[in-house]
């Protein structure tokens, strides 16, 4: 376990600290739940009530709040921010070790950059480039040309087909799939034609993919993700989606093929979004929203009812079906009565 | 295949059996579909009407309707949880094989107990500890410090992340993910600032998590799953979540960060839970259902419309649009006509 | 790269030429991307607007809208379609080598066909059958008895269970899951007692099964996709559904036990259809709608709500609440004026 004093912590974060220098810290908890070697932090004034109880050995706090603590304090402008810095500093993962592990299989004409780690049980396919520093989990499964960029690093059982293209920085959590072929199909008379999906994928830099997302190549052209987005988990993302820099999209999304989402959106969980529509920057969705139009502004949008008990529900529900006729008889009356 | 007579059947799951008793049973099938040695139940009313075509050797049947099926019947009060019982008697699976595997990697600093499993391709991290019966799938991967209990199985290609703990006798679906990063980022100025997820998983005894579904590991503190909870396929359980003894949820449901569910709660499939909640024991939500507040007290819950054809829906979703607006006028309508 | 003439891809499509037949083609992209060594096609006149910008080199064109492009064409029926089969054509992905990879697990009892390929680190279970030209991706588990049809493709690290039936010329995608045990359990006192599924899974003909998708085995009766049925990613199957040949279910949807799905059906995105339902053949469901009852009518289905701004929306939804008693209050106003 790694233990800093509060003023080596101070420095790393560049914090004024007030109180004792030498108090040893060897880890983060929350206000609740910190004891006298840990740190917290108060990042949401909601949480006031609990710095008269917190046994933490140290808050990272905003000057606007640091008169309400007496205790060790590290006094920042953006608490949160400096506990998302000192995360990676008490984190408890071990590098992966340098170098093929003797039970992977790797291509001979792969090109592997300095310092690269390929994990038990990984392939690794003809003419893959890894840069420096790449990452590649055990049974990850990386396809023929596919290019990784320096310091990306995949998690165990993740898979890439052929000829995809990420950047560096990035993390791509176990079980997501890259490039899988988009879902298309020609009707025809007694079936369906399968259209091969010719495109590719190219994710940018400092992308995190999460667990079991699908990201399917494109028809033709690629299907394109931006620097710095970060995607959760069981996210569907179909052929040729673009999405824009530094967008976050919650788990259970899914978007539809062809659609271009701006930068800095934030889409909550559970939204479905339909296919060859554009999103404007900085769109918020509420969650298991239905998006079926395009959207041209920022500002934050909303499809579904609220939750009540079923009973309830089920009356409201049934009414739902008659609410075109219910407008109807409500004009006719409001015309009626003018007559 | 194993075959059993109706007394030995009628020993195992304590019930009256009349008939005959030398009847050989080789299967359990549905009333329908049953033939003369294979053996099948009545547990819902609704199926009376296939009691007199039947084909079955044999019934289970609860003392109620015993007198209305004149074959061979083993008289139970639950008959459905004796055909559960007799679904593991007659599972035609072959369990895996003790050992390691010699194309298993698996670390020497692991502690593995008596008749482990180890199946081909799996990779075993470092200070892994495996219970007694452990069965590790072939493909399966298992983070470093990962404890998994007594007689726990993991079905091939699980990922399991390091410092997870897993209790006895669970049962892990293939490309179920544990541990992976929960999604969590500090906006900055030019995008985000990841936050290193500290905590764990911890998962009790006698849990089932189904194929694909994934479980993140805490920020700080760890996501938690009380003993005998059951999850379906494709299910998201973001960090810190806690679910409580019991509780069920079905395919496609997901749970954002830090709600804490439940015991004995029954939660349908392809709900969407938002984080920060508290919903309260024996709560049932139904199907596609959004629950945006916490619930305190038990009962069934919904959200979302009834289903029409879809030119009919049209006009009523968008009359959804007006709905604050019609009900303005409606209680405009009722004040004049008091005037 | 590959290249043909004009003359030669005519008579692969059998169209009828316009223009240079030794013009070289070798690729295939949009109206608006395309350029003169490649091969575009217009299926839809929303695109005329491009046919006098474009650089394409040739054009798949209807008889139709022959007349309106001067350029190179490539006269046919059904464009769309011609297109489709040259996809194929111009597929940049290298074939599987044939042969038992050095690194991959295969069972002493296995049988394996002529000209199949198993990649590394795949597991080949017990008595499991592999027709002729089957390919096994790396990193795939095919379980104990399992049967393959000719030509299936099984993409990297997919899993399928014991005792599962695959047809011929079927593509699995990466991640997907097949035979995972249905979410079967009876209530019990203290909770859950497991239904051990003895049923399969049996997949007909020409099926594309997306990746992540989970298609459970049967409780006791098998679970069962039918000839030309296409599946997307992320797709939730339960237990002993049946899917009717070619039915086509896009992304995120979950389809609830015992529930029988028609032909020729088109289930768009992120639907939800609960258990023991029927739906027609050629029923198409709306995107992210919920469906509760069996449809008996070929047509099109939808639920849920337009999408609208999330202030507008919150006191739509509030008002959802009081639908019913809306509904009433109009109702008692008509009445009213009655009198």
């Amino acid at each position: 376990m790694r233990s800093f004093t509060l003023r080596e912590i101070a420095r790393l974060i560049n914090a004024e600290l007030h109180g004792d220098e030498h108090h040893q810290i060897d880890g983060l908890a929350s206000l609740q739940s910190a004891a006298n070697r840990q740190l917290s932090f108060i990042a949401n004034p909601v949480y006031k009530k609990y710095l008269s109880s917190t046994s933490a050995g140290a808050l990272l706090i905003a000057p606007s709040l640091a008169s309400e603590f007496s205790g060790n304090k590290l006094i920042v402008s953006k608490p949160y921010e400096a506990y998302a810095i000192l995360t990676e500093v008490f984190s408890n993962r071990v590098p992966a070790p340098t170098g093929i592990h003797a039970d992977a299989t790797l291509s001979e004409t792969a090109v592997v950059g300095a310092n690269v780690s390929v994990g038990p049980r990984a392939v690794i396919g003809e003419h893959v480039i890894l840069g420096d520093g790449v990452v590649i989990g055990a049974g990850c499964y990386v396809g023929a040309d596919t290019e990784i960029g320096a310091d990306t690093e995949l998690m165990p059982n993740v898979t890439v087909y052929h000829g995809i293209k990420i950047g560096k920085h990035c993390l791509l959590h176990s079980g997501c799939v890259i490039g899988a072929d988009g879902f298309g199909f020609a009707p025809k008379a007694g079936g369906w034609l399968k259209i091969h999906q010719l495109g590719g994928v190219i994710i940018g830099d400092k992308v995190e993919i999460g667990a079991n997302t699908c990201i399917d190549r494109g028809a033709l052209d690629d299907t394109v993700i931006e620097d710095g987005v970060i995607v959760d988990n069981l996210v569907q993302i179909a052929h040729n989606v673009k999405i824009g820099r530094n967008t976050a999209i919650a788990a259970h999304t899914a978007i539809a093929g062809s659609t271009v989402i701006g930068s800095q959106c934030t889409i909550a969980g559970a939204v479905g979004i339909v296919g060859h529509l554009n999103i404007a920057d900085n769109v918020h969705i509420t969650g298991m929203s239905m998006v079926s139009s395009s959207i041209t502004e920022a500002g934050s949008y909303s499809s579904g009812t609220a939750m009540s008990n079923t009973q309830d529900w089920r009356k409201n529900a049934a009414r739902f079906r008659q609410l075109d006729q219910i407008a109807k008889r409500l004009l006719k009356l409001e015309r009626d009565k003018k007559l």
